[in-house]
């Protein structure tokens, strides 16, 4: 459902109408200059080649000192949803299944489908600030599980996994041989520290899959990566070679850039989004809202009780304003996304359509 | 074995080492300047925000006037190899077999295996001018078979398909009820007419897969297209939602630009690999090598009788040119695979290295 809308909106702006995009993490903030002219004298330089299916030595090089890890560990990958995908397909394509608390990311769940394994669904919700059991994930797994999904900070609630909650995952899915793939897309601007699955971890059990995108606004270059021990990376970029073959060197040229102003585009990237977090929660308060308080950019994940999330969705699409309806997050049907990836002003507007709708 | 090869010269690069690159269809002619600042007008215009996994409209509506088809029969992939891989994703998950006439792209291959699919594959020899035995393909197809891949012009053998042959593929896929996946990627810069699988087909019961990177020097860039009926386009279209979601707009903005200027840049190709396909043919006949003319770029397949082609191409690799060994292709242990894909001076002394290597 999240897709089709999307194509859906695209279709009504080809034909000329005005769409508040409140619906995808796509950031409205434009791709840092400096990094668009790395790219640029990286193509005038000649790097339009084919190039390693691991990732450019350099970047991967970078990477590593930033998490710690060696570039052995490191590929890079058309976005860190490809990331995903490759991951699920290595490890699910023999069957099993894979454990993934919800709300969830609608990818995650389609591509288990795609690849014909069994998904499990953990449901948290809201009232309990979206915490997920330990001992029902404990109870959750069996011999065919082979995988469990976390996504931290989350998408679509914002929220950042707290410390207890997340060692408590790790000690069960190390007790009973599960392997973490952790999607840590929103983690470098989150508004509170978020803790990685690689502090854990000396022999790289886990997964981390991440990108370029959020951090950077660099949502349509397609580049992010992932960490795991240095079999994995092989793997995956056996993988790499006999589907997307590489990345482009010069968008890779252009993340290795982008690395180096890293803590001051975050900063801003993250104060921006604080302060639309704020405004945001104001407006879907006061309009009768609940929702938790978002702990990272860029959604909220409010709740009517009674909505019906899929009518409400495209009944404020004929109304010029696109979010995402809860059920493409899972069974949540009395709530739905708000991307607060707009400008302040049509956020605003997009918010009194939202809250009027509500009526 | 091709991309072992390829990694270990990059490998050896990385240590200071200077290689002869003739193993690779990347050609060494830059992308042409005017592709590289329209990719920058994009990018400078906010080009690089999330976009359609069908690809952009302008350059679908395009492609599709240069094939005579509509936009909704084209998907914009990251390279051939995804439109290649992606298609066989989506037919061969369920098991099956395919059919793959050798020598073959070890893609073709390699992606089957992967799926846990079965190739079947059908050989044709350098004495028979590598023509298709049209009883034996008949024969091969049983009722588990779901495709026979073409490559046409065919890589390694820079063969062009003759007609005949062509006619008698389809006139029996359609009989047994087979999907023909053409991939037709060396096609717009081949010495001779290529008969498109588009000319066939009114329904598209089969499919063609092509890129940008051969005809207009843009490998590294990764883009491609996929030209099917509409409804496997939008099963393309879903699979890119949940792997790769979109080849970055700049890139196929630049694409666009690239087929503005097709016509003056084929003819240029063309005629540079014509050249090259004439020095590298008169060469290597002299050393005592037997193959069959060249009606394509990039490629010679050379055979000497009692050849190791492996042995033989790590033995170049030290003396500091790297070849693809004939065993990447399928069971050609004779045979070895030289990409004219170097500036001519290169060309010329990585012919001599090969031509006293085999003394």
């Amino acid at each position: 459902m999240l897709y089709e809308i999307n194509e859906k909106a695209i279709r009504l702006e080809n034909e000329g109408k005005k769409i508040i995009r409140l619906n995808l993490g796509d950031p409205d903030l434009a791709t840092p200059n400096e990094i668009i002219e790395a790219a640029y004298a990286s193509m005038k330089a000649g790097k339009t080649k084919y190039s390693s299916s691991y990732g450019e030595s350099k970047l991967r090089q970078k990477l590593a000192e930033l998490h710690g890890v060696k570039a052995e560990n490191i590929v890079i990958t058309p976005g860190s949803k490809w990331g995903v995908f490759a991951t699920m397909y290595l490890m699910m394509k023999g069957g099993g299944n894979v454990i993934i608390p919800t709300p969830y990311w609608t990818a995650y769940d389609l591509i288990a489908k795609s690849l014909g394994a069994q998904t499990k669904l953990l449901r948290t919700e809201m009232e309990n600030g979206w915490k997920v059991d330990l001992e029902k994930l404990e109870a959750m797994i069996d011999k065919d599980t082979k995988m469990i999904i976390l996504n931290n900070p989350n998408n679509p609630t914002s929220k950042v996994m707290d410390t207890e909650t997340l060692d408590g995952i790790v000690e069960i899915a190390n007790k009973k041989g599960a392997t973490i793939l952790s999607d840590e897309v929103y983690s470098s601007i989150s508004f509170v520290k978020t803790k990685s699955i690689l502090e854990y971890d000396g022999d790289y059990t886990h997964i981390l899959t991440t990108g370029f995108s959020k951090t950077f606004s660099m949502t349509g270059w397609r580049i992010g990566y992932v960490v795991a021990n240095k079999q994995f990376a092989d793997n995956i970029t056996k993988l790499n070679q006999i589907t997307i073959n590489n990345v482009p060197v010069f968008i890779q040229e252009a993340a290795l850039k982008a690395l180096e102003l890293q803590k001051q585009l975050a900063t801003k990237i993250r104060e921006e989004y604080e302060e639309r977090a704020k405004m945001a929660s104001q407006t879907l308060s006061k309009a009768g809202f609940s929702f938790t308080k978002p702990e990272a950019p860029f959604y909220v994940f409010p709740k009517c009780a009674g909505l019906s999330s899929e009518k409400f969705t495209l009944n404020l699409l004929d109304k010029g304003v696109v979010v995402a309806p809860g059920t493409a997050f899972g069974d949540y049907k009395e709530h739905f996304r708000i991307s607060l990836t707009a400008p302040r002003e049509e956020i605003k507007k997009g918010l009194e359509i939202i809250s009027e709708a509500l009526q």
